[in-house]
């Protein structure tokens, strides 16, 4: 399957945390840093997140904001 | 400078497409893969983005999709 | 392939317009209405899309803004 | 009232689901599938979303991730 | 009409740029500063936005960034 | 410190909420009108909100969804 969008990347799930309407995932980039996404408890539901799972991680490049000292 | 968002890496910048409106940003992630970014060319124009900058990417953890198999 | 995302709809392409960095498509959802897509031209060459295609559209819940007379 | 978004559906309330911060919806498109929002619980009290309302909802063209096999 | 987003403000047109896929707008927010706003040309033609037109601008709460020193 | 975004406006905090998952901040701009901002309460840590602080908030131009009567 194909993505249309840029970035694309393989990680391992490290912890996942449930409220009520939200849920949050943090995620580890191999030989990088961790990334985090927050999805709603059905999505969580629907993928059955837990540690250790291997995921890809997809983000639309316009949602991606550049710094620079 | 603090940032309330959960994604925050350093990296490089590789490449830059400038179009009338948009333009694009490749930057690559040490010992990572690279992600691409998207902004308005006169943002583009307001950082001075060259190859070879180092730039720091920030993305909300709520644009980041998570897919697993 | 799971997704975390609420929505995901199969449709067909109908339109491909290419910009110098951005791409619009736009996709028919059967017994609904259009869809459209914006993303950068290289994600258009990934995909490859062209009118005909078969697609699944996802929207993250967090994107869709709900407006009530 | 115009709209500066390529995606507007009318559709009707069928549950809504209440959060701290964070509210979700989901809404029937006649004749095709659901859309899911979420939002935050003032916006959700601003709309006075309540299951049978009819809504519009609103995607701007960027927010939607195509996806092809 | 209500809007479910935390964020709506009124303001006057001040410029608009067309490129072919995007468009972008500046917009004066009465004794504030300006917010600009990108969005396909397609959407730029149905709004048929020109300088000195009053539009509303809405921001979901969740697209909003705050960053601290 | 540059930004790649478009909209950076400079704040006063009024109030913050907490839940499980997502925060969500309200901003006074001075002489205009009140933002809303929604992140995860890790983030809401990292920056140590409190009612009285100085922030800036960010918005990409592509997050702004322009209206017109």
């Amino acid at each position: 399957m194909k993505f249309g969008a840029r970035n694309q990347l393989i990680g391992v799930v490290k912890k996942v945390k449930r409220g009520n309407v939200m849920g949050q995932v943090e995620i580890e980039i191999p030989a990088a840093s961790r990334m985090g996404s927050v999805m709603t408890t059905d999505s969580l539901d629907d993928l059955d997140l837990k540690a250790g799972d291997t995921v890809m991680v997809i983000v639309k490049a316009i949602s991606v904001l550049v710094t620079k000292e």
